[in-house]
């Protein structure tokens, strides 16, 4: 609704993810905007962290050769409330679609298919009860035969978990965790122990969002196109309308099924 | 043949995986030994690796809780000739098999679902020629919902690489990658540069193997039963069947419907 | 001058290191300014750096037992100008005075013997013709007899490097050098290399100095005493001049004598 | 005395450090063997640590530039027994004697200059009353300037700490501490723990050990020059001296004021 109407007024838009958990909302939507050319751009802000960025920076110039292999890890610190989680359209459209969109920004190529799995391990009662999961599995491969593995669970004890990894032809690079500082700890129990990883996303991922508040400032005062917008939103939902449809058939699903 | 002549002769036996590329035969060889009690071992070397041993034997201390999503990554440095490749019965029976066993080593638990995806991005042609791929993934879940990635690669521009990430309810173990020494180097264009990975399995898993075959040495002399035998062999050949209905059929298959 | 010109028109001051050159001048601010009540604040930023600082708690903590030995290493990316050079008062007292100060609060026990040797290794020529030096080291100890070493040289074509390492009875801390990003990349040549160390101190103490202002902030708002403050500003510039007595005479130099 | 026999005997000589506690007797030595074809090897092994030695050849290669500061690290994990001690010829001699002989491997130049400092933290009466310390920092120059800092501790909690850090004008080296395992842990109050540091000399420098004989047996078999012979425990323990007469007259010292 806030889209369309915000298109209506001629206003810019940072849309928060996912546009809609409904992907004919979305598809409505997406008709009612067409034509417009007031810069809407998708709040995907992991694609702004200088390390994720920097990973992909590497294979945009060449620097692994080919990518082969995708591994991407996010794990929340502690499961969010039974409410959040009821509105929330489940966890691959909660959770995952950031990952489903970090594919698609490292993949350079459109998955085409997907298989998902997902476990109630956490908060087994709830989860049952609200009928959503809190540990997942997803598999996708792109026409070119491209991998990409992710994993999500909505517990870490060890803090919030956010890792790419990209395996090319030619080499591999990681964007590894963060800490609030380099500090390393050495008793007569453990070597090189260090602060914990940075909490959660507000800490994690502040960067991200400056900068991804900042290339949205500059598409509304230049006129130009967001790097991320409604379109990849919506693809990155329909990737979560297919995990659910593999989960519920157990079976890969091609992504032309849920178009 | 070589493990019933064993059996036959009363000698122990040290056998390398996989125990054949065929189950029947390994289930005609197993009911031709039934009942013996010579000392039968299986070459699963990676549960001998100090550091992989470590990580379980932190699950096993209980010092991440309940395990609940394991990542196993390995990687060969470079792909083996065509030769190798089609006598090796395909890369789930040949090298996905170390991870299968890995992945019962850690878990606890039976797998009992298996997903798999299999590419042709590192030697396409030959790999069409000849019926196999070079590059997998493969998810498997456990009765109690955990949950177990798997990649590999027949070739790692960067060396062998051999990762397991255990993730448990109270913390989570890694064990990575070794190199000949700890050497850093820093100049102008980088920092934290290192010697490159142990170059393969004989340097990798030499430590492996010494404790494999002390292992071994002591079953024949105190006449104890070894810590990895026939069933575990064929349970690790079972998932690679399960592997190839799964990538055959393109859905989840349950570890029954191979049996 | 601008001290007292601060002190006698009732304003809150932040100093920047040195106090002066010269400790005579020093010392007679000091009498200018003595009973003063406005909060009068040293930069000496790196106190403030979340590492540094919490290799500090940990020592205040116990978690290190008692301090037994100091490694203090502060090397600069390129030399400043000739210019900078010759209105600095010569590198102790621009340069390592911050590691004279670091090391101040991080003994926790005031250094009495100072050794201080330096040379000319990167501008030979502009530092012999100016009396300065560019690669220095020094020794101190403490009544205790805790030691500590400082290293610092004017430049390291890998970028700024800033470490601290603390060594204690019970344990070992480092507050080692921070990146921009956690990217790690791997090749056929070498493994693990990353991004450069952040770059110079505006990148690197970034934090700190906002720590710093803060602090600052919160002294002049409360009327508090600044954690580090005239003294402080006046014991490092003491050690300066050990350190220059010391190269001098090539001896290791009583704090009392330049008292 | 045995060196002497040795050579009388015509046989080859593996000596271990130091070659006596007293340097008289080591010229007298040296004369008396003046002349003999016999290879005598000193057994200074950490020039054989495949991580040290890397970095010495990333110095000889030139990958480095020129150094210009070096920094030994050589921590015990705990002190020896007073016996022990009282036998050692003191701390300089026992322990800081092979970082005399690394220092001279690594500057590839001889130091002219020796500046010691010995403290008594770990054992104060033990040491007081057999003169002798537990904590040690020494300084050294060459003729061209390069500096070394050695730190010692006859104790650290967290194990055999053994670090060498090269920086030269290009780039800086180091060679840093081994574990048994790459094993990491997280959880709630930590993260990147790890196993404990190798514990003691006899597995850090392991390969070393093998790397030392192997050499010395190449010099039997061949007739060859042992890398490191006569002169370096000479040297090394000239070194020693100087770091005594410098502790004694609070001064640096000046190497040919002890030959």
């Amino acid at each position: 609704d806030y889209v369309e109407k915000g298109v209506a007024a001629g206003k810019a838009i940072l849309c928060e993810k996912p546009i809609d958990l409904d992907l004919r909302r979305v598809d409505q939507c997406s008709r009612t905007i067409a034509g417009t050319d007031v810069p809407i751009q998708l709040g995907f802000n992991r694609r702004f962290d200088p390390g994720h960025r920097a990973a992909r920076d590497a294979v945009l110039a060449g620097q692994i050769g080919e990518v082969r292999q995708i591994i991407l890890t996010a794990r929340d610190p502690a499961p969010p409330t039974r409410e959040y989680c009821e509105a929330s359209g489940g966890i691959f459209r909660d959770m995952t679609i950031h990952d489903f969109d970090l594919a698609r920004f490292m993949l350079n190529e459109e998955p085409v298919e997907v298989f998902a799995s997902a476990s109630r391990l956490i908060e087994p009662t709830t989860m049952s009860e609200i009928g959503d999961y809190d540990t997942v599995m997803v598999f996708m491969r792109t026409a070119d035969g491209r991998q990409c593995h992710i994993n999500n669970s909505r517990s870490a004890s060890y803090g919030y978990d956010q890792r790419v990894e990209l395996l090319g032809s030619t080499g591999m690079v990681q964007s590894e965790n963060r800490r609030p500082t380099e500090l390393k700890f050495f008793d007569a129990t453990r070597t090189a122990a260090a602060q914990p990883l940075l909490h959660f996303f507000l800490e994690r991922y502040e960067e991200s969002y400056i900068a991804e508040i900042g290339a949205f400032a500059r598409c509304v005062r230049d006129g130009t196109r967001p790097e991320v917008g409604f379109e990849d939103g919506r693809a990155a939902l329909v990737l979560a309308d297919a995990a659910y449809l593999s989960l519920k058939e157990r079976r890969l699903v091609r992504i032309e099924e849920v178009e």
